[in-house]
């Protein structure tokens, strides 16, 4: 049975390309890039073609400034923690704001049971972070400043051109969750003006559970996992060779398709949100109109909760999720949402969308109509939605 | 044009039964396994029997024990890590062994420049820790226990059972670095008495950059990468389901042939001690007689250039190393053949030779050709070696 996916921030299918270069790795049998035969050399060769096809992807100096790790969340943990640990002698204090994720909130809490002092910016009701309010907390003792690029519950762009400025002239590390954002929306590390970028694989089309994090030449940093040589001594542990080459290959039709892709999704958008007035009433657009993803919107249906919208649209196999697949499980109402502004009572109403190349026209019309059926049938047995009938 | 080879501890070829799990399910573009709907259970079912496979590689108690990581470094990092963050207000002393592997001697040089104590016990000549050694070792303040199971450059197999006694008589948690091990031998956390065990899925010919962490239940550790819930809230980050699956088809098949692979392996180690004498003179043999891996053996050549063997069995299309492939760039002599006694000379002339499954007693006797005609090329031009014979 066909799954409409429209929860694609938890999982985009491998794209064709990705999955031939992978089979081959695989059928090839690859040896140990480090190893010290010719055996090696092949694999070593692989390795250096993938990492430079994200370099470009990114525009790093070098290539060398791309390590490979095992996803978004090792990358963040790396750079948090790695800089914190290297710095601690100039400093404790770092910045970072409200609508972080999880892999950075935690990361910030370890640190803080260590004795590090965090700042956690405030956020508009636009969901975002004003760039004067990270100069203004910038102090003496501030080594790192961490703030997401995109948020992945709402699709909210964070001006980091704006904030690279005032960390470079404050002389802080500046860190950036780009994971929902590589390969998405054109990035540029020179003009960010970040000194560390976090990315995954999968949010362009490549494998699950690799990634990476670029680390501007000269960053002081400690690796997070240490042992051998590998990933120029910045990140031990044999390479996920199969992962990598398939990241190399996704990284690299992401920079070629980067505008066809954007006209396809920015229209997907727009007709979600021109026509979804003509399906249901009575919502919240969570997303920023401008500064904010293509591929994701975040909506907050009043009176019925998204969870139960989520079952029911499960039923008619589309699938969409009501927060980010990290915290499943969690029955807390979004911070994210929170620090927007939004009531518990309308947090619970959301649903957030996203849309991969691979959604057509047809998967929203067929989406709006199916919202509509489970929207009518959930406000028929809401008590919140009955009241306020019964009031009016 | 094939290479034979017999440096299997530096990679090791997927299993044919590995590649076609693998393979199929980069075809299936499975979802996320956290995600909400129904689309991520078939992710969470795939997820749940490679878990179960690897515990009962190992006789977990339940499948909860085991952890995916990202490989053997990873899982070693977590375990020392973790266990110093999430124990260090009951002390901070660790004891391990002068041979241990880089992810284990860097991990706890990290420790020692934060405040921790690091004891590190001596070998015998045979390679091996004296248990009573480790009981000695254990104050008030001790903590965690991390000792090798077997040795990646000698194949030396620790006496884990007989330390495992100690630390749980002690009350210290006992973590052992089995990477080289998992797969090759039978183990038994239950027999063996660890609170954590190390493992990389390459040993037993799944995919490299892929591994685990058996965590007892009950042990105080805390996660190494921190973000979403994943891996029972242990270990952050999506899965990178495709390795996981192919780790866990390649646990199934570890435990299911055991048996069968030790034969072959050992009947090729035999072939080579054996013929060995045959071929050439004055070498050591670093590997202990008894408790080693069938798959590893170790000789120091006397007058040669270990690196010089290599690099002309290389052109003769056999892959051999001098050493890990996680310290290839290093110029200084192994710390784990000085452990044993062996002098730099000495040292500088060992060849590890690691075979597989795919190797068969035509392969040792090609080598063994080989390796006579280098040695004897190698040593008509070495001037230990000519000093030697003049001086005789």
């Amino acid at each position: 049975m066909k799954v409409i996916n429209l929860d694609h921030i938890s999982a985009k299918p491998l794209l064709p390309e990705v999955k031939t270069v992978m089979i081959d790795a695989i059928e090839k049998d690859y040896h140990n890039p480090a190893s010290q035969h010719k055996s090696g050399e092949e694999a070593a060769a692989a390795l250096q073609q993938a990492r430079a096809a994200v370099a470009g992807l990114l525009n790093c100096n070098t290539p060398k400034e791309i390590v490979f790790t095992s996803g978004g969340t090792e990358s963040v943990n790396h750079a948090i923690k790695g800089v914190a640990m290297a710095n601690e002698d100039k400093g404790k204090h770092i910045i970072t704001s409200n609508i972080e994720h999880n892999a950075v909130i935690r990361s910030l809490r370890r640190l803080k049971a260590s004795g590090f002092a965090v700042t956690s910016l405030p956020v508009d009701s636009g969901g975002r972070v004003n760039p004067q309010d990270v100069a203004d907390a910038i102090t003496k003792d501030t080594i790192l400043v961490s703030i997401m690029h995109s948020n992945n519950e709402t699709g909210t762009i964070q001006p980091i051109e704006e904030i690279g400025e005032i960390t470079r002239e404050k002389k802080v590390i500046f860190h950036s969750d780009a994971v929902d954002s590589v390969g998405v929306v054109p990035l540029d590390v020179q003009k960010l003006g970040v000194d560390l970028l976090s990315f995954a694989s999968n949010t362009f089309y490549g494998p699950v559970g690799v990634g990476g994090l670029f680390i501007r030449r000269g960053t002081r940093i400690f690796p997070l996992l240490e042992g051998g040589v590998q990933e120029n001594n910045k990140r031990a542990g044999a390479e996920n060779l199969i992962g990598i080459i398939g990241t190399g290959k996704a990284a690299a039709l992401a920079l070629r398709n980067m505008d066809m892709r954007l006209t396809h999704l920015k229209a997907l958008k727009a007709q979600l949100l021109t026509e979804l007035p003509n399906f249901i009433d009575e919502y919240i657009v969570n997303t920023h109109p401008d500064n904010s993803l293509p591929n994701l919107m975040s909506i907050s249906i009043k009176y019925i909760e998204g969870e139960s919208v989520m079952l029911m649209l499960d039923d008619d196999n589309i699938a969409v999720s009501t927060r980010s697949a990290c915290a499943t499980g969690s029955l807390r109402a979004s911070h994210v949402l929170l620090s927007l502004g939004l009531s518990h009572a309308d947090a619970q109403g959301t649903l957030v969308l996203s849309f991969g190349i691979d959604n057509t026209e047809a998967d929203i019309t067929t989406f709006l109509k199916a919202l509509k059926n489970v929207v009518t049938t959930l406000r028929d047995i809401s008590p919140l939605y009955q009241k306020k009938v019964t009031e009016n």
